[in-house]
């Protein structure tokens, strides 16, 4: 493969997460090893920074700087929504060619790689050697071809330790329903991860509901119910995403027959805690830590963070050799010990495409998680150790 | 003051907090040196436990397990809201009686507080000794007579840095609005302290509201366009119990006004947030992370967690002096360095009585506190450091 010199653009696309920022620290440092690399610029507010002509340069940022960046949550690019349409295409080329841009590595979920397989198609069209690859990154995990995304782990672990903490909450001051809403959109591997708060038997979330499994508003209060009459509480972890039995999203047909309100859709976790609180008359409320999820400087998970460097490194030092037209991926090793490499796959094999959480892993009562999923998330996300507990040696009583 | 021979009771009351733990931990070490206390009960879930006569017995618990105890956030023992009953206070003496216990340490808020004071006074118009102190819990801060409260400075630590982090994740991808839902009740400490998330001018929460200044939807909306028109995003933080200008929970005229369900008014940031979406036509959303703020168990306050195990044995210290109907309260010495000693306060001037934020530390627009506060709160937290950012030297346009 011949030596293509130019610039390198890095952006970043969708959601920021707690090790984005890894992943850019992976491409500068890999840059500089580089010469056939002549610049590297930041897009500002990802394909929006492109399409504007928005870049910094990334060469001109102290690298002991970059050094903490790579350690910081949150996307120090900026990052965007912006629905690419067919006609900002021949903008983008525009700018890259003003720039003599031969690189770019878009960091997102499955959109921005769709957006960058068609930044590089079309350069190919126009004859403009270009060569594109995607970093993988997305706290919903739905990537397709890749063992898990960074930036997944940390979100997993946040939603953990927030599941093992509200949870106490409730067990020591018991007589309470809460339901958790997590993020994820439309799959269930982050509210999945929640199982990893529990230690002992019985430990919350007792509930814990994935929206690949359609669910009916009848067998939620059930198992609330059953909950609740055995332990005095009871906690239960929704994805955002969930839908019912109709396919539609959680809740709609029972907000229409209890009479709430449409406004009420669109919070889950509350429309679900005042169902409960109206059919099975219990105490029941809300937690929604929303974007605090995928941004709590506290949960940076450190395998996470390491492998989004990786990924990141990976990308350009795969562009330089000459792939284009591709993802990097996580592939996991087989073995006992947690080993992770990266590799690469077809753009076309991810552009939108939304992986599931698998069938097999979710309990056949559709409220839980089986073991094989524990085995496959525990390595990514960092430690969710017991809340200590008094041994509690009961005093005979006296009056009875 | 003479010697007391008999059984220390302690309870907890009402919600956990970050260092409820660490009173209790305060408690029990003070108790090891004092012979006159002959047996250490814990009551589980608050005063429930004493009138069911549910308690366990500390002194069998190993030492080691009681260090880790004391830095695990929760209430180790239980807690209860159980509304204590004129008629409960017989069985509480009688309980008493036959366990011989003379000294109760109640932990909690002005409503344990009101039931410590009962049941001193109780005992003492039946002609049986006891030796009542409260400890004081709240991450509200609304006790009155001490400068704070033990459980105030983790939560508002857990608040600082969540609006910190959901700040900056709406300023790296703007166009959107969010409203944080503050914990607090009616009063304003804790939505006050997310103001030590900023470090740079315009940093997020832009605006920050407190229950004790009433607030209008119209101001709302105002303030938040103005952010928003100037800044690109907007980040709101107001408290659960925000009033609206004719004292009713805030949003409620506005919800019949614009149509929203009843439900709405139960979700305080979502129903503004849906608000701010209609009328402003902006993209809104909210976030409500709720008992995370009082439970998580990365944050706990360095001087939150000595100053609540002080204050556990200062109780039993004063106790065993003689002290009854007291409270410990917490004293800030005069002058540049933060220190703190603790006080004694009667009971009487704490039970049931609400200390609100000071209205000269709220800014004259009713949008934000002031520097007076700010120098008030930032020794009781840990460290809100700020993320990273890059310097960002753009890049020259080539097309324009």
């Amino acid at each position: 493969m011949h030596k293509l010199s130019g610039t390198a653009v890095v952006a970043h696309g969708g959601g920021p997460t707690a090790v984005i920022n890894a992943s850019l620290v992976g491409v500068i440092e890999e840059r500089r090893r580089h010469s056939e690399i002549t610049a590297l610029y930041g897009a500002r507010h990802g394909i929006q920074g492109v399409l504007q002509e928005d870049f910094i340069d990334l060469d001109r940022e102290d690298p002991n700087l970059i050094e903490l960046i790579g350690r910081t949550p949150g996307s120090a690019l900026g990052s965007c929504r912006y629905k690419v349409k067919e006609t900002d295409y021949e903008r983008i080329l525009e700018v890259f060619r003003a720039h003599n841009v031969r690189y770019f590595f878009y960091t997102g979920g499955n959109d921005s790689m769709d957006t960058t397989l068609k930044v590089a198609r079309l350069a190919r069209e126009k004859g403009y050697e270009l060569r594109a690859v995607g970093i993988p990154k997305t706290i919903d995990n739905d990537l397709a071809e890749t063992d898990h995304c960074p930036g997944y782990g940390s979100a997993a672990w946040f939603y953990a330790c927030a599941l093992r903490d509200i949870g106490a909450d409730l067990r020591e001051l018991p007589g309470r329903v809460t339901v958790v809403e997590v993020m994820g959109r439309d799959a269930g591997w982050l509210v999945a991860a929640t199982a990893l708060a529990r230690h002992e038997p019985d430990d919350p979330p007792q509930l814990i509901y994935l929206p690949e499994r359609p669910l009916s508003g009848e067998k939620l209060l059930a198992d609330v119910e059953a909950v609740y009459r055995r332990l005095g509480y009871a906690v239960v972890a929704v994805c955002e995403g969930q839908r019912d039995e109709k396919g539609e999203p959680f809740g709609a047909d029972l907000i229409a027959a209890d009479g709430f309100a449409h406004e009420l859709a669109g919070n889950l976790a509350h429309a679900l805690s005042q169902l409960i609180a109206r059919r099975l008359k219990l105490r029941a409320r809300s937690e929604k830590p929303g974007l605090l999820g995928r941004t709590s400087a506290a949960f940076i998970s450190e395998h996470d963070r390491q492998e989004a460097r990786m990924c990141g490194r990976e990308a350009v030092r795969a562009a330089v050799e000459g792939v284009t037209d591709k993802m990097i991926t996580l592939v996991r090793e087989p073995g006992p010990e947690y080993r992770v490499r990266t590799g690469l796959v077809d753009l076309e094999r991810v552009a939108n495409v939304a992986r599931k959480f698998p069938l097999e892993w979710i309990h056949p009562q559709g409220n839980d998680v089986l073991p094989p999923f524990l085995d496959y998330v525990r390595p990514l996300i960092g430690p969710v150790e017991p809340r200590a507990r008094l041994r509690g040696e009961p005093v005979p009583k006296r009056l009875g």
